[in-house]
């Protein structure tokens, strides 16, 4: 593929060009000029889009690539129900079994990549125990798709901050080695003290000025008093913009004169919102977040690992369970649901020059659909998926260069 | 494929033989054997499983084939939110569009046969402006399929049976013509007269000595009140184990002891419940249905029509997401599921001999996956569906002569 190229003959997803074909020209990785029958320079390689739907390439939101065992031989889940049940079981898991975040990040990341998704945050599990390891290993992966994927890794305490001592100065280094993000987890049902836990929590970010994506699973009224506490240490320190909050099942279950209360002050704290949608839970509202000017985007959260037996790295997958949560049916509706997949959780995580106008960076997937609503549900193999301005996949497999260049 | 054949070297789903590999024996259209190197008699065809996992032809408890668009050009859904609305849009679309409701139902059906469902339930609508044209297309589905898929009619009021004089008339009519079961429709909600239209369904089912299936979509307290008519009525008229009630949503709203008490009676009366697992509606409860010995099985409800661009002929994505809804994560959770489209769906319909035993009928399917709660998060193609002793389909593709032979 030459630096110069055309996609001729797509129907992007929505827009003033909605109901025909345009042509897409890419030069050095962006879109050059998007529209309606460009002029064809001779020698310059042509791409026949051949009337496919034309999107944005997908944005996860929010996994964890280092946990996955995709690919691997089928993992039998047999975990008890609790959180803290989980999380022994995993360290366990990952001590005996000689799971390789390395190789387990890039297998992941590729399957992502070959469904359409170039941009994702992933969460990274700093423990005690593995100490950076796993980071060590989503880096390499990171390093190695680095002309094709851009991936934002979040500083995870999967134990939470304060219960195994150490583990604040781990972050830190974290933090020094690559990390963009500071995570969190629970701070009063995992930690057992929310404003010391929050506190450590917004003292390390400050430190190394990055943002906070927090682990918020705490129900109902405990769930809201956390907030609160977070959404304090956000105004007092003026991190106004630079947190987001995943999961936040509390404000699915709170009655609403309380639940608008804290979606008016995360509305105005541009403190956004991750939902994975998940369907035996409480979410934050879809809609009144939209009424509120709070964001909500999506993501898969663990993909096939011990936690999970679920999760793909198909985001046309998550976008389609995401409006089913929210009982949408109309096709204008649907279209949120992709938003929170695509241009919403770019804009939430801070992905730059996203989008299908003239100067974003050409990532760009091609499908056999109709309309944005029948890709949602159908989810054919992507045609083709453009990352940085490359050709990555062709109809639902990875080219073979991905990485040797 | 001569009339008796082998499958050789395939892993039932579970079972004493779950851990190694077996031999299928079919004949005249059963299993006339399963073990372990089973003999090969000269002249018998023999298809190599290749470790397949194997699972029985799939159940669908409850869709709407008349209703369908599968294979159409995208339908914009532009619908207003209330049932109403989706029932007169639907009345509508279907006066204007000249929709063919057996050249879908024939679409439909073979796509569910290409994924390996073998046995399906749906309903059909029975209408004052329609007649029983929709009816006459589904029956000629069913014999074009006869020799390969099972199919249940239930003859459904869309409208319910009060709303539009005649109603009655036309389900008798359709009770007469092939319909299997009478079907209705939220006798409070819809029909606005709970008693007088649950005596007039439960009439007609006695006079045509039919079972019922009734779609109660009524939430909370006015649902309950309704399933206790209903329940009075099995009761009294003596329709044990010959009543399903589909959604049931009001089983998943209401206080414990409540919905216990409900529990109980449905147990007691055999009447059995069907969900689709929606995520965005509260559910009757799978762990305490089960605990008290109420049979609930699953569906998909509408696939890709004027109601829901959701739904798909892949029962294994519809157990998936019975799963997820219930918060299912261990494996032998996730047979739960699997359970409710396939061993609870036959017999909470009628379908007889089901299963991967010996004289059941060989409904079959392969499919590459390890375990059975892999099957269903990855749903990889069907690399064989048997129905009724012969190859259907092969790697998710129908064979040629399915309707020709
Ligand atoms: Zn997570
Ligand atoms: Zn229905």
């Amino acid at each position: 593929m030459t630096n110069t190229w055309l996609i001729t003959n797509v129907r992007p997803h929505a827009g003033p060009r909605a109901d025909g074909c345009v042509d897409v020209s890419i030069a050095a990785g962006r879109i050059a000029a998007i529209g309606p029958n460009l002029p064809r320079e001779p020698g310059v390689t042509v791409e026949d889009g051949a009337g496919a739907l034309l999107l944005p390439g997908f944005v996860e939101g929010h996994t964890h690539l280092d946990k996955t065992l995709w690919g691997m031989d089928w993992y039998r889940n047999e975990v008890g129900p609790k959180l803290t049940d989980r999380i022994e079981n995993e360290r366990r898991y990952r001590a005996e079994s000689g799971h390789d975040a390395g190789a387990q990040s890039l297998a992941l990341a590729r399957a992502f990549l070959q469904a359409g998704t170039t941009r994702l945050r992933t969460h990274v599990d700093i423990d005690t125990d593995a100490g950076l390891r796993y980071l060590d290993g989503v880096l390499a992966t990171r390093d190695a798709l680095r002309d094709v994927l851009d991936m934002q890794i979040v500083a995870f305490p999967q134990s939470g901050v304060l219960r195994r001592p150490g583990t604040d100065a781990l972050l830190a280094r974290a933090l020094q080695a690559g990390a963009d993000v500071l995570g969190a987890l629970d701070p009063a049902l995992i930690d057992g003290d929310p404003v010391a836990s929050l506190n450590l929590s917004f003292e390390l970010a400050q430190r190394y000025d990055k943002p906070i994506d927090i682990h918020l699973h705490e129900p109902g009224e405990l769930g809201a008093f956390t907030l609160g506490l977070l959404l304090d240490r956000v105004e007092a320190l003026g991190m106004q913009g630079r947190v987001v909050v995943s999961h936040a099942f509390c404000l699915g279950a709170l009655p609403e004169p309380a639940r608008d209360a804290l979606l008016e002050r995360l509305a105005d704290l541009r403190v956004a919102l991750l939902t994975t949608a998940p369907s035996s839970t409480p979410v934050p509202p879809l809609k009144a977040c939209l009424q509120r000017g709070v964001t909500l985007f999506g993501g898969n959260d663990g993909i096939r690992d011990t936690w999970t037996p679920y999760g793909s790295p198909d985001m046309l997958e998550r976008a389609m369970l995401i409006a089913m949560r929210y009982g949408l049916r109309r096709d204008d509706d649907l279209a949120l649901a992709f938003d929170c997949v695509s241009s919403v959780a770019a804009h939430a995580c801070g992905f730059s020059e996203y989008g299908l106008h003239q100067g974003a960076r050409a990532d760009l997937v091609l499908v056999a659909a109709d309309t944005l609503a029948h890709a949602l549900v159908a989810r054919p193999p992507r045609k083709l998926v453009v990352a940085h301005g490359r050709i990555v996949a062709r109809d639902g497999v990875c080219v073979e260069d991905l990485i040797e260049h």
